[in-house]
């Protein structure tokens, strides 16, 4: 059995604001225990790294913005531009994101996910003495299939693959190709608490099955010269 | 908050087993409440519909058995085939899969996996009076991002995507572009109790937010025309 608890009100995040602090606070509250994994949406995060740039509604500039944040464009249809960010992941406009956002601004990427990962992991351990696996999450699109689900951009303290290759099924043959993406299905799991619109920012992953261990979101990365659809 | 409950041990699934009623009364077991959905790996859905065929471990066999599978090659390299399904999905090697099979054979896709998840959502209400939205999930590769994760290719009772755009986020702007796949999300959150070696073909979702109502999981499909990585 898996338990999905929402993180909620942890109020409204600015830069400078102390993440960990909060965080730990409302994880404490909530009663997080051993085992527990902690889905944080990227955009608090930005917010507190101040990630977050002067944008007014001109396409133009929107555009612009998008291709500074870039490393490369991918595809351009219209206003879609899909892109490589820095940190080497596809998706739309660069992570460039105007929801949830003050107006007339557009929150960025974090400048390192996995570093975000580890300092927020680092904190609520010496706030909570509770040593608890962080995701960042963000919200992609995905080629072939409609509409939108979270994926981990930064992680801290988990293993982002599972390998299940070498192990047998249960008809005792040997798994052929069964590396399942097990923080992006976290993530997933915590977006279903979190929405869009809404105010929670963060969730408890409880029960889930992981390893431990250093990891980061980037190994997720496939590799382009093993990518066929770039 | 939302749990997610494994169904475990429903025995060995043959062709002809009658799958809706082994699954109603495990679902009726651990105590499944409106509001749930009810999450089943399409590989006991296919063999409870026959969908097996002999395969042997030659790999000019395999690649015939998937071109008779596949609409159409999207991309192909070495032992790697990117396929169209019959039902428009996009995934590796038209979903044949010897995982779980028993020696000597595969497992294909289910016919016509929305019928199939209607047919179940239809034989557990007949059973226990309750209505529970069913999701047949399969285990998708996907382009830029290492590992598998759980997808939905049947849903019965529950629409594929969630559409948040004209909803305002708490700042009072209208989202952009916020189709969420929600399904999608649910069956990677199913996936977490359901493993790949492991007995348990389906589990129970509670808590998550969807809408109810008509819906087919080829409405995931993006169009052709709208696909920039075909």
């Amino acid at each position: 059995m898996i338990s999905i608890i929402p993180i909620e009100s942890i109020g409204e995040v600015g830069r400078g604001h102390d993440l960990a602090n909060t965080l730990a606070t409302a994880v404490g509250e909530v009663g997080a225990v051993e085992g527990d994994v902690l889905v944080v949406t990227h955009k608090v995060v930005s917010k507190s790294e101040g990630a977050v740039v002067d944008l007014s509604d001109d396409p133009e500039e929107h555009l612009r913005l998008v291709e500074s944040e870039a490393k490369s464009i991918i595809r351009r249809r219209g206003s879609l531009t899909i892109t490589e960010t820095r940190h080497g992941f596809i998706c739309a406009n660069a992570g460039v994101d105007r929801s949830n956002a003050q107006p007339g601004t557009a929150i960025l990427l974090p400048y390192d996910p996995d570093r975000s990962a580890r300092r927020l992991r680092d904190r609520v351990y010496h706030h909570l003495g509770l040593e608890l696996p962080v995701i960042i999450s963000d919200t992609f699109g995905r080629p072939w299939r409609r509409g939108l689900t979270d994926v981990a951009i930064g992680v801290a303290g988990i293993r982002p693959l599972m390998d299940l290759r070498g192990e047998s099924d249960h008809m005792g043959r040997t798994l052929d190709v069964t590396e399942i993406a097990v923080v992006d299905e976290i993530a997933a799991a915590a977006d279903l608490v979190m929405g869009k619109s809404s105010m929670v920012p963060a969730a408890l992953v409880r029960g889930a099955p992981y390893h431990q261990g250093a990891g980061e979101a980037t190994e997720l990365i496939r590799p382009p010269n093993e990518d066929l659809f770039r």
